[in-house]
């Protein structure tokens, strides 16, 4: 059987068919794909993207991309045996993989339905609230996120080659970018059999992702202002890439995540037989051996107690000792292979200067000896984890990474010596925190927050559901300051907006209502003689407004309205009391100016408005007194159409702004109300 | 008289005897001050920073320092005839000097004010909410700004030395950074003159404003990954800047605002004699004037319909031919100088470069005679409009600034092609839209937004109070994409988070509270005997709780609900069409629900809580049906001190966490309520 060519997927068509460097298996040293010789023309790729892929990303909606990365987080999910297949040469182990994959898979449905529930269904954020630049509320201020109209450019790293990729992917199409990944050329062929699939799904717009098998050529000199480019690998080729002239010139954002030295930091509380000495033992040992260590989130620096350094070097050993490395297509093996003898040869090289000065708490001397066919062509390396002495006097510990299953021991006398060593990483993607006492926790993250992008704290309650020191969230911020590259990736909808570009706006309330779709108070408002609540979604439009009749309120209400809730405030009953109040009298429940303003506006038959979910927002601006007279203005202030779903009826989001004012014109109360509204349209 | 000898304030000393370079006045070439000989030691002054005005910063919470920064305000304001007589000698008439002082001043009395609003009372803010990580709700995620313990280094451009100094100061303080600012050299009396003041008033600690007179030395090269670097002025600056190897190796984040080719168009539906014509015409003339178009901001490129091309010539020649150019002290000079002799070279070269191919509308050969004494050793420049007839052709003018009072004219013959001249910017600062209609200006936002920092619309409505093409504002973004540097300064609360490490945090709920500060569902609570809402602000911790009694809910409440509020929505009192809904029964009021729990958990007698004034994030999770039981759990989530004003009450804000639930433990109705609670101590 002849070694497959890897191809490029450049304006819609596959490229290459012509021979270069042979890829390797991480397990066994055959060959298992090759590259293609043939350059690229990055010249027709840009153009493509923004010619024919962009302008189709941005006739759908957020909530429309949201609903196609949610089909294609599916769709991969139904084929993902064959990626286990390919991926296997990798070294990892099941386990590895699943990560690589099945989380990769995963951040595309956790972004698919972090858009559906926070974006809107046009292509404009509007990042409010406004605020009045003038006293007469006729110019107002705000922000929207709009499209950035370029082409993201995702550099990755070998050891992730999908979740790495699709979690630039998801938010950056979401956004509206056509996206050119460029994965680390060791494990590119998981990345191609994973865009095969996309490409295969039809799922996508064409050139929506385009993928670059080999170098990145003139690339990054050939984009433009509106553009952005992400890397993930190391501070070296960081630092190289970022000063790119072009980049430079043009202010393109260039987002960096860098392996970093990660620390875990097990605190002064925890005594050997509390749950946390073992979760720190564990997590430890875990951070080791998962993915052969090569994760950049790895812990590479356990700052320890000084008294309890024995204790944990012991338990450490018998647990790393237990580990059985080997090809994981072998029964029983929990630690596969780096992903190539290259990685191999730097580890040990790394190692070796890590080692000087440092003791070996457990390495290849105790045992080593990977289990498998070939093994001895493959990239094996024995879990090792060294103690040093004085971190703080030998402080290669923190600068030197050997990006493998290595680890160091380090003792320290107090917390503050702790948090001063975990400072010592110059900044890090992520450390932990094992403790008891919540106080060191606040205490911890208050100084050790400025040099890391996340912080867990591990403790007994934590534990059952943690997702453990190494492993990003799609809600949670990944990338951290100084060393780890100074990026921001993930974080929820953050990442989307990183795809955006932020735009100030002023003007009159009308035209911030037009800009922003959502209706600002000042602006012009339709009313017409139908109710809004008796619109169905389509029928309804930001700025349709209903002003209702009028209510006096009297002492009656007042005292009803306690009978109901059972609300006795002396405010509200106390003549004597309310008469020392900044209001001097009592006043009716802000509670009862909610409700008597849902009774003006309510239309009490059944309608297309299905349910009031909610209420935002809510401020008693002025006090209502015994004798005054409210009404309210009820007016369209938002409309969100999530599409339509097969389980209930056809239906939008609509928010409404609702402000309560007396007889003076004085605002009372000031609110937002959320409902559904009936779409006319069946599914 | 001797010329003054400016002083670099370096480790709370002022520093520097020996006269180095004299500056002149831009209006009569005269020296106005000479900047000092000795180089400065920035270890020392890093040094200081770092280990004095840190810690000192970092004692005092954002409330705190939000109160510094208005009481330096209100002192500068007292003080603010001593810099406009300094800054006369900028060249400035006295309406561009008031953008440079009391804009400034201003902008610290907005953060000061912003902070005190939005900004809790400690050192970490909570950049909520936090999510579930897993699915019983013991492991939560979120996310935290804390300090980043480093340093903020300002580099300034000359033509608004004290705006330009205080906009940067203001965040970075509220942040709790250092700041060391040097200001360009051309006019660093103004800013020497107002850090004088500064460290007259005594109001900040030591140390949290140095001042670097003359060149920034080895600045750069000694920073952290804790510190951030911003600068302001040219494109071709900040690019060589940005590149400093210590700054990249350490990722060190470099914000940069660097002028643009900023465009106003005036939109097609405009028609000579509407007010938006006048408008687009008043703004582009006062563009070119103002600060003699020394404005990083400043209009240069103004977007006409073609058919009106010759009626908009026509009248910015007579308006621009009123303007008077001369020493500001003259009176009814509108114009003053450029900031010095360099400035006019070059600006001249650049006009000379520029002018190829278009026509001169106005200039120089229409009367230029600046007035006043010695004013021909002044650098005065005659405002110059230019007519470029195809813009498309010919480039130059979205490439070459001359940044001084000159500006281009050029046709387009349909929006598409403003659009597109708009965006051959490159990357704008601001840009200006003049319309009557909507969807042009929503049009405008979606498509220019992606190369704009901040689109002002003007219509007849805005024009009363808005604050001009070329003003940045507190509240809103101030940089702009591409060639305008693509930093992000000011826009609110923003501008403070750009100086405080963000950092994801992972834990469990009773962890996390004591982290944000705010306590997270699912964490440890306290009850005791009293009453939350009897306790004063200071007794109130985070997480005292009080579980109600309950109560059940008959049809008898919905009843008379309805009667009292006037709500006989079909889902509460129509038996026959609330069986057709997805609850199938009907079902008591949300705000019946709302007003019972708030009278389960209210303290009537008259007791430390002064009032509820808000409410955020009620969601009605659950419907209540006839004969459900509810209850409702109280507890203080957040707490604010934003310190005693003398015209009301000793009080803090403290905001609660509701709870209702059913008799089966499901929960109802949640959210969150504002109260505002007495202290105990006086003022």
């Amino acid at each position: 059987m002849s070694t497959p060519i890897l191809q490029s997927l450049i304006a819609d068509r596959w490229v290459g068919t012509t021979a270069s460097r042979a890829l390797h298996s991480a397990i066994n040293g055959r060959t298992v794909a090759q590259t293609h010789a043939e350059s690229i023309d990055f010249g027709e790729s840009l153009a493509y993207a923004r010619g024919q892929a962009l302008p189709a990303l941005l006739k759908l909606t957020f909530q429309q991309r949201a609903a196609q990365l949610k089909a294609l987080a599916a769709y991969l999910m139904e084929h993902k045996e064959g990626l286990y297949a390919i991926s296997a040469h990798t070294g990892g182990t099941r386990a590895d993989n699943w990560i690589d994959i099945e989380g990769g898979i995963g951040t595309l449905f956790a972004y698919a339905s972090m858009g559906r529930r926070e974006l809107p269904s046009s292509n404009i954020v509007h990042e409010g609230p406004a605020v009045a630049l003038g006293r007469e509320g006729q110019f107002l201020g705000s922000h929207v996120l709009v499209p950035k109209r370029g082409v993201a450019v995702h550099i990755n790293a070998f050891n992730f080659p999908m979740w790495g990729m699709l979690e630039k992917f998801a938010p950056s199409f979401l956004a509206g970018m056509p996206c050119i990944v460029k994965p680390a050329t060791a494990t590119s062929y998981v990345a191609e059999a994973c865009v095969r699939l996309i490409q295969q799904s039809g799922l996508l717009p064409a050139g929506a992702l385009q993928l670059v098998i080999g170098g990145s050529g003139d690339l990054l000199d050939r984009l433009l202002e509106t553009d952005v480019v992400t890397f993930t690998g190391s501070a070296d080729t960081a630092a190289m890439l970022r000063v790119n002239k072009n980049l430079i010139a043009r202010s393109i954002p260039f987002n960096a995540e860098a392996d970093s030295l990660n620390c875990a930091i097990l605190a002064p509380d925890v005594e050997p037989g509390d749950p946390e000495f073992e979760l720190f033992v564990k997590e430890v040992a875990r951070e080791m051996s998962a993915k052969a260590g090569q994760k950049c989130t790895a812990i590479r620096r356990a700052i320890v107690p000084a008294r309890h350094i024995d204790a944990l070097a012991s338990q450490l050993r018998e647990r790393l000792a237990k580990i059985k490395v080997g090809d994981p297509a072998v029964e029983g093996v929990r630690m596969g292979a780096l992903a190539s003898k290259e990685q191999q040869a730097d580890v040990a090289a790394r190692l070796a200067a890590l080692s000087a000065g440092n003791e070996i708490v457990f390495g290849a001397r105790d045992g080593f000896a990977p289990v498998g066919e070939g093994v001895e062509q493959g990239a094996f390396f024995a879990p090792t984890l060294l103690l040093c002495r004085d971190a703080f006097v030998n402080e290669a510990v923190h600068e030197l990474e050997a990006f493998g299953p290595v680890s160091t021991l380090m003792p320290y006398e107090d917390f503050d010596q702790a948090l001063a060593l975990a400072a010592k990483g110059r900044g890090s993607l992520v450390g932990s925190v094992v403790t008891k006492t919540p106080s060191l926790a606040a205490e911890a993250v208050m100084h050790a927050g400025a040099f890391h992008g996340r912080i867990l704290v591990l403790d007994r309650d934590a534990a059952k559901e943690s997702t453990g020191h190494g492993s990003p969230m799609p809600a949670l911020k990944h990338g951290g300051p100084g060393r780890a590259g100074g990026g921001e990736e993930l974080g929820g909808i953050r990442a989307v907006k990183h795809y955006l570009q932020r735009c100030a706006v002023q003007g009159s309330p009308t035209m911030l209502s037009a800009i922003t779709g959502e209706y600002q108070r000042g602006g012009k408002v339709q009313e017409d003689a139908i109710h809004p609540f008796r619109k169905h979604f389509e029928e309804i439009q930001i700025g349709d407004s209903l002003l209702t009749h009028r209510r006096t309120v009297s002492e009656a209400d007042i005292v009803n309205f306690g009978g109901i809730s059972g609300d006795y405030f002396y405010m509200h009953f106390d003549e004597i009391a309310a008469k020392d109040t900044q209001f001097g009298q009592r006043i009716a429940h802000g509670y009862f100016v909610l409700s008597a303003a849902a009774g003006l506006f309510v239309s009490p038959a059944p309608g297309p408005v299905l349910a009031n979910y909610g209420l935002d927002t809510l401020r008693f601006v002025n006090p209502v007194a015994i004798g005054d007279t409210i009404q309210a203005r009820l007016t369209c202030k938002r409309r969100i159409d999530r599409g339509n779903r097969p389980d209930q009826p056809p239906q939008g989001v609509v928010a409404w702004d609702v402000q309560v004012m007396n007889q003076r014109g004085e605002l009372v109360a000031s609110y937002d109300i959320l409902t559904l509204v009936a779409k006319k349209a069946a599914a």
